[in-house]
């Protein structure tokens, strides 16, 4: 069976607004589950937890001796030279399995988060350019939060945030990004300037089968993933981009060579362990006391999604939106998208971030990714204790 | 015994130049002697692979099993939220023992390796100015050859990079990079520029007994450290700075969020058992199969560097730096300082880099370094035969 353990509750006690900081300076508390601080602001997915407890050590541990890895160097042949062998593999292997990307004459980038990845690939494909001026960085509304701020943080003059990719009009060379299911709202997307001198990088962090369909195996010139949200590992901050084209990869590379010398082999060589023990377990003859990985996180998933709609159906306040079903070629059956996020709406007029930190949920605001505030954007990987207290609070706004 | 294990060459043929990225596309061999290239330019701290071989797994290993650390958070209360608490306990325990930085009242942030934290200082100090021109970044030279290229790459409107700071004269605001001991040449730095809107990032990658004697403990606004230079494990990409003002250090926090929202949990865990061992092995009571780690390590550079100047005092070819012998508060004895870099210079009007790559030994030319070709910088910290094998070369090339 899946798991559902008994969780320890990370919350905190304040009345200090959701900040743009993932880092909340409360302290977790033991109060009353009426004082507690709900922070569903992030998308920290402690979800996972529990199927890595059942799972157990025997799979999953990793010991490292003190000796190994000194070196910078992860593999000297390879154009990524801090990318470790067995997480190449474990990479390849897993795409394959789940049919999401393609991986053939794929050039492998690792990065620390996709985070570090995003800001490489803006990089890798506007400094060769050589313009005087920074390309434009579009996304359509709404967008991932934290695009602009990663791309103007530093005020480059390589490329800068552009917005709205649907209002975007100005001539010349562009980087659009594309993400699917899309953060916040769910969405499968596709490009929407598409003109011939643009350039695409997607990024297709929630692109697994607990969050939607798999309908065909992604194809595209820069796609990014993370184990944050494939494995629930966002401690160790792995990302991996598939490039096809050599300079573009160099230029990645070169991008985290500068930036912070490559990326933590510890960190590599987990995330290989991790994601070879997922692909056991969807081999059809696996180990008995190994669930399968994406069948568990996505019963997961689903139960979540239809206690949230059970609430808001029940509601004269929010609404959620609805996904299509589709086919599904890795699990063989049609399936709803269950994201990561729900994109909550209250009725027009309302700021839904400040109604809901008055009953102690911390969420993000739909400002945040270019909307209005009647929308919010709320994490679903929270741990089940968590989960339920915003369930029971949502319900008791609406007046259930 | 400190240990001098035999190991694996992790040589490389081609004659291709040494280039700027760290990533050597030739394959290892095994060929002829004759045929390997050196690889030096690098600072791959692999000499230290013998001692940790030595020591065995017992003190060193770390095992993580796959239930661990899946939230991006690691202490919600810190400043620095993503700092394992473990891994600051023992950079507190490891300054305290050694005596080379004074931690307390210091906010302590860890980043990707100090590469990242660099840049995190320089964002930190720069984008509270609101200056609508880039604040000047100096450092005397011969400075580290990465500086300019990590300031400017993005073409940042914040800062960027401005030279030898002898020869600053901008008016306004500027930031000093100060590196003792100096990578490249090993001198003890003090700031040059010295203004009352300068503003100072000390790196001190080097400042442990091993390289140099701990003649007090640093005190400076923003310092920062590496495990790489200082346990070898450079791989892990685990730097930290100690910080005096708390502004300064949120800011450099944030860098890091926005950058790679953290830092690697598996590599600090793997640090901070690291940096334990070593506190342990200079307990006066310590264990009696643990050698005293700086003791080892400072053995083998004193060795290392009797030999270079062995070679370098019976040909008319070269020349290294001397330098002063200083009394040591951690060892309680006096020492010259024995750099991780030989800052070897040629005869005037020789091309020192090509020289020696045509003996097939890759350096990093003093051009990279804002100086003359008739200098090169030489990592020290190889494994034992292929340093052995450089010094044979090096002293075939003088006709000794």
């Amino acid at each position: 069976m899946c798991g559902t353990d008994a969780q320890v509750l990370p919350v905190t006690k304040t009345s200090k607004p959701s900040s743009v900081s993932p880092a909340p300076d409360h302290e977790p508390t033991d109060h009353h589950p009426s004082d507690i601080i709900i922070n569903l602001d992030h998308g920290d997915p402690t979800m996972y937890e529990s199927y890595w407890k059942e799972v157990g050590e025997k799979y999953t541990s990793i010991t490292i001796p003190g000796f190994q890895s000194l070196s910078y160097f992860a593999n000297k042949k390879n154009l990524c030279w801090f990318l470790e062998p067995k997480l190449e593999e474990e990479i390849k292997r897993l795409h394959k399995i789940v049919g999401n990307a393609v991986v053939e004459n794929r050039h492998i980038v690792v990065g620390t988060g996709s985070s570090q990845l995003i800001l490489a690939a803006l990089y890798a494909l506007s400094d060769p350019l050589n313009d005087p001026n920074p390309i434009s960085v579009v996304s359509a509304m709404p967008y991932y939060s934290s695009y602009p701020e990663m791309t103007d943080f530093l005020r480059s003059g390589l490329f800068k945030w552009s917005g709205d990719a649907r209002c975007f009009d100005k001539e010349g060379p562009y980087i659009e990004m594309v993400t699917y299911p899309n953060n916040p709202d769910g969405v499968i997307r596709e490009p929407v300037v598409n003109r011939a001198d643009g350039m695409l990088v997607h990024d297709l962090a929630y692109y697994w089968p607990q969050y939607t369909a798999i309908t065909s195996p992604a194809d595209h010139d820069i796609i990014l993933f993370t184990v944050s949200k494939c494995t629930g590992h966002a401690g160790s901050r792995i990302g991996w981009a598939l490039v096809r084209d050599e300079k573009v990869a160099r230029k990645m590379v070169k991008f985290i060579e500068v930036n912070t010398i490559g990326v933590s082999k510890e960190a590599q060589l987990r995330a290989a362990n991790i994601l070879e023990t997922i692909s056991l377990s969807c081999q059809q003859h696996k180990p008995r006391d190994l669930d399968n990985f994406f069948e568990c996180s996505q019963r997961l998933m689903a139960e979540r999604w239809k206690k949230l709609r059970d609430v808001v159906d029940n509601n004269d306040l929010f609404y959620v939106p609805k996904f299509p079903i589709q086919f599904c070629n890795f699990t063989r059956d049609f399936t709803e998208t269950y994201p990561a996020f729900a994109w909550l709406k209250c009725k027009e007029g309302m700021d839904c971030e400040k109604l809901l930190r008055g009953h102690k949920i911390l969420t993000r605001s739909g400002k945040r990714f270019g909307c209005g505030d009647e929308y919010v954007r709320i994490s679903m990987l929270s741990r089940d204790e968590e989960f339920d207290l915003f369930l029971q609070r949502l319900s008791a706004i609406g007046g259930n």
